[in-house]
């Protein structure tokens, strides 16, 4: 049962962030192509969202590692 | 059952949380890139949003620490 | 099964508020990038708005710990 | 199972608000946006609807704190 | 099983109230934000959507609450 | 066995009950706010749909009575 | 399993209701606020639809109430 | 069993004739006040079409009574 | 359990034939009202496509009177 | 046994034909209300795809029979 | 069981094979309505596509006879 | 169990296959019908992407008749 | 057991696989049609993203295989 | 039950990384074609974006390994 929670938190998470990261990356593709002198500003704004997004399933990774070596 | 509750909580935290700040984090990103001299106004918003969103998955994820401890 | 029924409240509960605050958020920078003379006003509205989804979640936080330590 | 029964109730009912407030927030949002002179009558329409949105599941938040004590 | 019973009907009650409701009141909100004008004749109407909706979900709520008082 | 039959019943009641009022009630709020001199003859309209769409939620709210009383 | 059967097709019967009302009657009162002269004409048509929609649950409904007085 | 089956298949049905009528009636109704002066071709179009979306819906509910009935 | 295989057999079957028909005949009326002069040519395409489409639901119709006559 | 895994194959099948040649046959309506001189070409393409199209679900037909006679 | 896997496999296999060459079909049907001397070239690509989605399927559908005449 | 195993590869390929292969040839038959100079381009890349995309669904084929002939 | 998790890894792996390289291949030839100077730009990040995208399903093959020897 | 976690951890894994990869390479390609000149820009912001993505899916791989190696 221990590992079948890890392989829940840790792909629920991917799923999250796939989903999350996918939105905000993408957008700031398009962006980007429309103001390219704009790419710093966007990059910096990119990078604390998918940092902000990451939060959750990065911690449920650590949490899944620690139920598969307590299994 | 510990284990796999906490998987579910930290798991739909991550689902929730990715598509709350992906939506919030892709429109700042469009918003930027229309407006850039509203960038320091767009992304207080932004932090003030993801902030607000972030709540309840991180809750979550103390919670699923606890729960994984008392396992 | 106190731990289960934690999990499934606080999971819910973080996918309810993340797809409520991430529409109100992002509406609202959406309408500060087109009109920022009214940035006080749309603030003050999403500050009540995310205050009203956050009611029901953070009550449920707060009886998944309940649960929790009952436990 | 009076827990689950609880967490059910709380995790549908956060669904619900945070769907039905998300809705009437983000759209008063748009239309204090487009029409800021008219923020008072909008807000006051905003606060007739998430009170009407927040009956049910506030209710259901009753019913959760019933369920958790009588376990 | 009463209380599970009485969770659901709640659940679902505030489910359907959210959607129903959220879709009129954000449709009302966006029609006075265009005629400003009309405000009390689409407040009405809308207090009548909204109480049309609200019908079978309270009806839920009193249900669910005397399932609970059986239980 | 009854009572979850009751909830169910009532719950998918409701929700449908949601979805078809608020389409109605929401596309009547729009038309007013266009043709405000067609009021009563949409009002109207609207009436006779949402009882025609209520019509099987409240026969489902009658039995699901009939059952909690059987219980 | 009467009473649970008989909850599912009064339960799906008013949902399968909803939707179908719910995108008639939207529609009848779109079309009467563009065209208000035809509005015999429309309510006509709205009220066979309407009709024809409603067949499936009304025999569901009836059934039941055979299959509850049977249990 | 039986009741179960009857359910299903009524409801199933319900839903299907719900989708079907309602998209098939609802462009009726938009085509009509387009074009009144094609109301009797596109109302023999669409009890053509009513008819034959009926048809396996209403040998469900046969069937379902004959499941009743043997039941 | 012949009866509950007769039931999926003929519900999935009308969900099919209602969801593929209401898109052939909503089609229709939308090509009849734009270009009235083809109702022939058109209404025959869609005998075509709806015969189609009913082919595989009516042989489940079929399969599910054998089922039924079985048990 | 038997006759569900008949039921489920028998049902995806219409389906899938359902969603299939609906796309197919109301897209070919759509062409030929625009361009009533490509009738042929375009009938003659719609018979390959729903002939295309159908292949799976009838043999998926065939082996429900072959299912039913050997249950 | 082998029954039940058949049935998950020919049904699947339809419901793939559906939607992909519904896909395929009905925007050919739209290219040739628009551009009618490009008819030979379009119908070679989509014979290319619908062969190139049919395979998986008609291997299931071997799959499923193969399962079936084992059981 | 591994019949059943064998259909979910074989079935989940074919429904992946169906969606990937049907983006990629209806936009391909898309491209070539506005700009039908470029077509042997577009079917190059077709090809290339119809051959990424059965990698994955193939292999599952090969694993499914592998189980099998196990059984 | 070990089979049924090699098809839930292919069959899912298939799924993404199918999913991500459809929308990046239709991409890349809708945007070889408008641009066909650009032709070998577009296909170079095009292998790039398909090759990043099939990283995991081919992971998830390799590991069915070992699983399915295992077994 | 550690072959179903690692299948269930990798599924979820390429279905996460097939969406948002997915999303983000369609946008560089439709971006690059518009803006041939921002390739090199463009295209870096997708590596990171890919990168950022991909970081849960891959632990997800060789959590799966670790709990093949261990069953």
């Amino acid at each position: 049962m221990e590992l079948l929670a890890a392989a829940i938190a840790i792909g629920l998470g991917a799923l999250g962030a796939g989903i999350g990261n996918g939105m905000i990356v993408s957008k700031t593709v398009e962006g980007i192509s429309r103001q390219p002198e704009l790419r710093g500003t966007l990059q910096t704004t990119m990078f604390i969202g998918v940092g902000i997004v990451e939060v959750v399933p990065i911690i449920g990774v650590v949490l899944a590692f620690l139920m598969f070596f307590q299994a």
